[in-house]
Protein backbone atom coordinates (compact mmCIF):
# COMPACT_ATOMS: atom_id res chain seq x y z
CA UNK A 1 0.00 0.00 0.00
CA UNK A 2 1.16 3.82 -0.65
CA UNK A 3 1.89 5.82 2.00
CA UNK A 4 -0.52 8.08 0.08
CA UNK A 5 -3.27 5.74 0.36
CA UNK A 6 -6.28 7.90 2.11
CA UNK A 7 -7.21 5.11 3.71
CA UNK A 8 -4.44 4.03 5.69
CA UNK A 9 -4.11 8.09 6.55
CA UNK A 10 -7.48 8.05 8.31
CA UNK A 11 -6.23 4.87 10.17
CA UNK A 12 -3.10 6.48 11.20
CA UNK A 13 -5.05 9.14 12.41
CA UNK A 14 -7.41 6.67 14.71
CA UNK A 15 -4.36 5.32 15.87
CA UNK A 16 -2.77 8.29 16.73
CA UNK A 17 -5.92 9.57 18.42
CA UNK A 18 -6.23 6.38 20.65
CA UNK A 19 -2.63 7.44 22.11
CA UNK A 20 -3.70 10.67 22.66
CA UNK A 21 -6.82 9.33 24.68
CA UNK A 22 -4.96 7.95 26.82
CA UNK A 23 -2.41 10.40 27.69
CA UNK A 24 -5.45 12.89 28.16
CA UNK A 25 -6.71 10.02 30.33
CA UNK A 26 -10.40 10.74 28.83
CA UNK A 27 -12.44 7.74 29.72
CA UNK A 28 -15.54 8.74 27.94
CA UNK A 29 -13.29 9.35 24.99
CA UNK A 30 -12.00 6.07 24.85
CA UNK A 31 -15.42 4.74 25.29
CA UNK A 32 -15.87 6.33 21.50
CA UNK A 33 -13.10 4.98 20.00
CA UNK A 34 -13.85 1.29 20.20
CA UNK A 35 -16.98 -0.33 18.29
CA UNK A 36 -19.98 -0.59 20.04
CA UNK A 37 -20.29 -4.48 19.51
CA UNK A 38 -19.39 -6.87 22.21
CA UNK A 39 -16.59 -8.87 19.47
CA UNK A 40 -13.75 -6.25 20.88
CA UNK A 41 -11.02 -7.01 22.65
CA UNK A 42 -7.82 -6.08 24.10
CA UNK A 43 -4.68 -7.86 25.61
CA UNK A 44 -2.68 -4.98 27.97
CA UNK A 45 1.37 -6.26 27.99
CA UNK A 46 1.21 -9.24 30.29
CA UNK A 47 -2.28 -9.10 30.69
CA UNK A 48 -4.78 -12.34 29.81
CA UNK A 49 -7.40 -11.20 27.08
CA UNK A 50 -10.06 -8.78 27.93
CA UNK A 51 -13.00 -9.53 25.94
CA UNK A 52 -16.29 -7.39 25.35
CA UNK A 53 -16.90 -3.54 25.72
CA UNK A 54 -17.36 -3.75 29.72
CA UNK A 55 -13.81 -5.86 30.46
CA UNK A 56 -11.94 -3.86 27.90
CA UNK A 57 -13.22 0.05 28.77
CA UNK A 58 -13.63 -0.75 32.29
CA UNK A 59 -9.70 -2.04 32.17
CA UNK A 60 -9.17 1.47 30.83
CA UNK A 61 -11.03 3.44 32.85
CA UNK A 62 -8.79 2.10 36.10
CA UNK A 63 -5.40 1.85 34.09
CA UNK A 64 -6.28 5.78 33.29
CA UNK A 65 -7.56 6.58 36.93
CA UNK A 66 -3.77 5.10 38.36
CA UNK A 67 -1.69 6.59 35.82
CA UNK A 68 -0.49 10.34 36.38
CA UNK A 69 1.06 11.00 33.79
CA UNK A 70 1.86 8.97 30.26
CA UNK A 71 2.97 9.68 26.90
CA UNK A 72 3.17 7.81 24.10
CA UNK A 73 5.85 8.31 21.05
CA UNK A 74 5.01 5.81 18.28
CA UNK A 75 8.02 4.39 15.96
CA UNK A 76 7.20 2.07 13.18
CA UNK A 77 3.97 2.96 12.60
CA UNK A 78 2.41 0.71 9.88
CA UNK A 79 -1.02 0.62 8.57
CA UNK A 80 -2.33 -2.29 6.15
CA UNK A 81 -6.07 -1.58 5.18
CA UNK A 82 -8.21 -4.28 3.08
CA UNK A 83 -11.59 -3.21 2.70
CA UNK A 84 -13.08 -2.42 5.99
CA UNK A 85 -10.95 -3.91 8.27
CA UNK A 86 -6.95 -2.49 9.18
CA UNK A 87 -4.26 -3.88 10.75
CA UNK A 88 -1.98 -1.08 12.45
CA UNK A 89 1.48 -2.31 14.20
CA UNK A 90 3.70 0.04 16.14
CA UNK A 91 6.15 -0.06 18.73
CA UNK A 92 4.80 2.28 21.73
CA UNK A 93 7.93 4.14 23.20
CA UNK A 94 6.37 5.06 26.84
CA UNK A 95 7.57 7.79 29.64
CA UNK A 96 5.29 7.28 32.40
CA UNK A 97 5.19 8.39 35.83
CA UNK A 98 3.26 7.83 39.15
CA UNK A 99 2.46 10.37 41.79
CA UNK A 100 5.05 11.60 44.48
CA UNK A 101 4.89 10.98 47.62
CA UNK A 102 5.05 14.79 48.25
CA UNK A 103 1.85 16.09 47.23
CA UNK A 104 1.30 17.94 44.10
CA UNK A 105 5.14 16.50 42.87
CA UNK A 106 5.42 14.04 39.90
CA UNK A 107 7.19 10.62 40.69
CA UNK A 108 10.09 9.23 39.19
CA UNK A 109 9.34 8.57 35.01
CA UNK A 110 9.83 5.44 34.10
CA UNK A 111 10.47 4.93 30.72
CA UNK A 112 9.49 1.56 28.92
CA UNK A 113 9.37 -0.07 25.17
CA UNK A 114 6.30 -1.68 24.04
CA UNK A 115 4.98 -3.34 20.65
CA UNK A 116 0.85 -3.33 19.88
CA UNK A 117 -1.15 -4.58 17.00
CA UNK A 118 -4.47 -2.48 16.73
CA UNK A 119 -7.32 -3.91 14.75
CA UNK A 120 -10.09 -0.80 13.18
CA UNK A 121 -13.02 -1.44 11.52
CA UNK A 122 -14.49 1.30 9.21
CA UNK A 123 -18.05 2.38 10.47
CA UNK A 124 -20.14 5.09 9.41
CA UNK A 125 -18.84 7.43 12.12
CA UNK A 126 -15.29 6.75 11.65
CA UNK A 127 -12.65 4.12 12.07
CA UNK A 128 -12.79 2.38 15.21
CA UNK A 129 -10.91 -0.59 17.38
CA UNK A 130 -11.96 -4.10 17.17
CA UNK A 131 -8.66 -5.18 18.89
CA UNK A 132 -5.97 -3.94 20.74
CA UNK A 133 -3.00 -6.72 21.76
CA UNK A 134 0.20 -4.96 22.89
CA UNK A 135 3.03 -6.96 24.76
CA UNK A 136 6.14 -5.66 26.79
CA UNK A 137 9.34 -6.32 24.35
CA UNK A 138 12.03 -8.57 26.35
CA UNK A 139 14.04 -9.48 23.67
CA UNK A 140 16.04 -6.34 23.41
CA UNK A 141 19.21 -5.46 21.29
CA UNK A 142 22.09 -6.02 23.46
CA UNK A 143 23.36 -1.98 22.99
CA UNK A 144 19.70 -0.34 23.89
CA UNK A 145 18.77 -3.42 27.13
CA UNK A 146 19.85 -0.76 29.62
CA UNK A 147 17.61 1.63 28.34
CA UNK A 148 14.87 -0.92 27.53
CA UNK A 149 14.88 -2.05 31.52
CA UNK A 150 12.25 -1.87 34.43
CA UNK A 151 13.80 -0.20 37.30
CA UNK A 152 12.96 -2.79 39.45
CA UNK A 153 15.84 -5.58 39.32
CA UNK A 154 18.61 -2.63 39.14
CA UNK A 155 17.19 -0.74 42.14
CA UNK A 156 17.25 -4.28 44.00
CA UNK A 157 20.95 -5.26 42.88
CA UNK A 158 21.51 -1.86 44.24
CA UNK A 159 20.09 -1.88 47.34
CA UNK A 160 22.31 -5.55 47.98
CA UNK A 161 18.72 -7.86 48.11
CA UNK B 1 -21.95 -14.00 17.09
CA UNK B 2 -24.02 -17.67 17.42
CA UNK B 3 -21.51 -20.79 18.27
CA UNK B 4 -23.22 -21.84 15.24
CA UNK B 5 -22.01 -19.49 12.90
CA UNK B 6 -20.31 -21.56 9.65
CA UNK B 7 -17.56 -18.42 9.24
CA UNK B 8 -16.49 -18.57 13.05
CA UNK B 9 -16.35 -22.29 12.91
CA UNK B 10 -14.30 -22.09 9.70
CA UNK B 11 -11.94 -19.93 11.26
CA UNK B 12 -11.43 -21.98 14.43
CA UNK B 13 -10.31 -24.23 12.09
CA UNK B 14 -8.16 -21.95 10.98
CA UNK B 15 -6.75 -20.99 13.69
CA UNK B 16 -6.93 -24.73 15.01
CA UNK B 17 -5.07 -25.61 11.97
CA UNK B 18 -1.95 -22.79 12.63
CA UNK B 19 -1.20 -24.04 15.88
CA UNK B 20 -1.55 -27.93 14.88
CA UNK B 21 1.22 -26.86 11.88
CA UNK B 22 3.78 -25.17 14.59
CA UNK B 23 3.33 -28.33 16.57
CA UNK B 24 4.03 -30.39 13.52
CA UNK B 25 6.77 -28.13 12.56
CA UNK B 26 6.01 -27.73 9.02
CA UNK B 27 7.45 -24.99 7.54
CA UNK B 28 6.19 -25.34 3.84
CA UNK B 29 2.53 -25.65 5.75
CA UNK B 30 3.05 -22.90 7.61
CA UNK B 31 3.93 -20.65 4.42
CA UNK B 32 0.69 -21.93 2.88
CA UNK B 33 -1.47 -20.43 6.11
CA UNK B 34 -0.35 -16.65 5.78
CA UNK B 35 -1.88 -14.52 2.86
CA UNK B 36 0.08 -13.67 -0.02
CA UNK B 37 0.31 -10.06 0.10
CA UNK B 38 3.45 -8.81 2.69
CA UNK B 39 1.06 -6.44 4.63
CA UNK B 40 1.16 -9.71 7.25
CA UNK B 41 3.02 -8.90 10.42
CA UNK B 42 3.81 -10.78 13.76
CA UNK B 43 4.50 -10.79 16.73
CA UNK B 44 6.15 -13.79 19.04
CA UNK B 45 6.18 -13.40 22.93
CA UNK B 46 8.94 -10.90 24.32
CA UNK B 47 9.85 -9.86 20.00
CA UNK B 48 9.26 -6.51 18.30
CA UNK B 49 7.10 -6.67 15.37
CA UNK B 50 8.22 -8.30 12.28
CA UNK B 51 6.40 -7.28 8.96
CA UNK B 52 5.98 -8.92 5.73
CA UNK B 53 6.46 -12.69 4.75
CA UNK B 54 9.71 -12.94 4.26
CA UNK B 55 10.48 -11.67 8.30
CA UNK B 56 7.47 -13.69 9.64
CA UNK B 57 7.81 -16.66 7.69
CA UNK B 58 11.47 -16.77 8.35
CA UNK B 59 11.16 -16.41 11.79
CA UNK B 60 8.96 -19.45 12.09
CA UNK B 61 11.20 -21.43 10.06
CA UNK B 62 13.79 -20.82 12.63
CA UNK B 63 11.60 -21.05 15.65
CA UNK B 64 10.33 -24.28 14.40
CA UNK B 65 13.93 -25.80 13.55
CA UNK B 66 15.28 -24.65 17.29
CA UNK B 67 12.47 -26.47 18.83
CA UNK B 68 12.61 -30.27 19.94
CA UNK B 69 8.97 -30.51 20.83
CA UNK B 70 6.20 -28.44 21.37
CA UNK B 71 2.13 -28.80 22.27
CA UNK B 72 0.05 -26.36 22.04
CA UNK B 73 -3.53 -26.68 24.73
CA UNK B 74 -5.61 -23.23 23.50
CA UNK B 75 -8.25 -22.27 25.94
CA UNK B 76 -10.83 -19.43 25.77
CA UNK B 77 -11.02 -19.27 21.71
CA UNK B 78 -13.20 -16.74 20.59
CA UNK B 79 -13.49 -16.08 17.28
CA UNK B 80 -15.28 -12.47 16.13
CA UNK B 81 -16.00 -12.51 12.23
CA UNK B 82 -17.05 -9.20 10.65
CA UNK B 83 -17.43 -9.68 6.15
CA UNK B 84 -14.03 -10.91 5.39
CA UNK B 85 -12.19 -10.55 8.03
CA UNK B 86 -11.57 -12.88 11.36
CA UNK B 87 -9.85 -11.84 14.98
CA UNK B 88 -9.69 -14.39 17.56
CA UNK B 89 -8.64 -14.45 20.78
CA UNK B 90 -6.93 -17.39 22.51
CA UNK B 91 -5.03 -18.75 25.84
CA UNK B 92 -1.90 -20.66 24.48
CA UNK B 93 -1.17 -23.14 27.20
CA UNK B 94 2.22 -24.81 25.56
CA UNK B 95 4.27 -27.59 26.58
CA UNK B 96 7.52 -27.57 25.10
CA UNK B 97 10.90 -29.24 25.07
CA UNK B 98 14.36 -28.94 24.00
CA UNK B 99 17.27 -31.72 23.09
CA UNK B 100 18.34 -33.64 25.92
CA UNK B 101 22.41 -33.66 26.34
CA UNK B 102 22.36 -37.27 25.42
CA UNK B 103 21.12 -38.00 21.70
CA UNK B 104 17.54 -39.35 21.22
CA UNK B 105 16.68 -37.91 24.20
CA UNK B 106 14.15 -35.33 25.13
CA UNK B 107 15.43 -32.66 27.23
CA UNK B 108 12.62 -31.27 30.18
CA UNK B 109 9.49 -30.43 29.32
CA UNK B 110 8.51 -26.46 30.38
CA UNK B 111 4.95 -25.24 30.57
CA UNK B 112 4.66 -21.92 29.68
CA UNK B 113 0.86 -19.38 29.35
CA UNK B 114 0.74 -16.99 26.43
CA UNK B 115 -2.40 -15.61 25.12
CA UNK B 116 -2.83 -15.01 21.34
CA UNK B 117 -4.81 -12.33 19.04
CA UNK B 118 -4.63 -13.82 15.44
CA UNK B 119 -6.39 -11.89 12.31
CA UNK B 120 -7.57 -13.63 9.36
CA UNK B 121 -8.62 -12.61 6.03
CA UNK B 122 -10.70 -15.02 3.57
CA UNK B 123 -9.45 -15.34 0.09
CA UNK B 124 -10.72 -18.07 -2.72
CA UNK B 125 -8.03 -20.73 -0.44
CA UNK B 126 -9.56 -20.31 2.53
CA UNK B 127 -8.95 -17.97 5.52
CA UNK B 128 -5.27 -16.98 5.63
CA UNK B 129 -3.25 -15.26 8.62
CA UNK B 130 -3.10 -11.64 8.20
CA UNK B 131 -1.39 -11.03 11.40
CA UNK B 132 -0.14 -12.98 14.84
CA UNK B 133 0.10 -11.28 18.11
CA UNK B 134 1.29 -13.55 21.06
CA UNK B 135 2.13 -12.42 24.20
CA UNK B 136 3.38 -14.02 27.81
CA UNK B 137 1.06 -13.68 31.10
CA UNK B 138 3.11 -11.71 33.12
CA UNK B 139 0.20 -10.97 35.88
CA UNK B 140 -0.33 -12.86 38.93
CA UNK B 141 -3.73 -13.44 39.20
CA UNK B 142 -4.77 -13.59 35.49
CA UNK B 143 -8.44 -14.96 36.68
CA UNK B 144 -9.30 -11.39 38.32
CA UNK B 145 -7.29 -9.21 35.95
CA UNK B 146 -10.83 -7.93 34.55
CA UNK B 147 -11.86 -7.13 37.89
CA UNK B 148 -8.71 -6.21 39.38
CA UNK B 149 -7.25 -3.77 36.46
CA UNK B 150 -4.53 -1.31 36.92
CA UNK B 151 -1.01 -1.18 37.89
CA UNK B 152 -0.86 -4.39 40.50
CA UNK B 153 0.37 -2.76 43.18
CA UNK B 154 0.73 -6.82 44.32
CA UNK B 155 3.60 -6.68 42.19
CA UNK B 156 4.97 -3.85 44.03
CA UNK B 157 4.97 -5.48 47.53
CA UNK B 158 6.05 -8.61 46.02
CA UNK B 159 9.27 -6.76 45.10
CA UNK B 160 9.66 -4.88 48.76
CA UNK B 161 9.46 -1.46 47.71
Amino acid sequence: MSPEDPRAVEVEAANAAFYETLERGDAAAMDELWLLDDGVSCVHPGWPVLSGRGEVLRSYALIMAHTEYIQFFLTDVRAQVAGDTAVVTCTENILSGGPAESAGELGPLVGQHAVATNVFRRTPDGWRLWSHHGSPVLMEDPDHAADDAGPAPDDDEAAGR
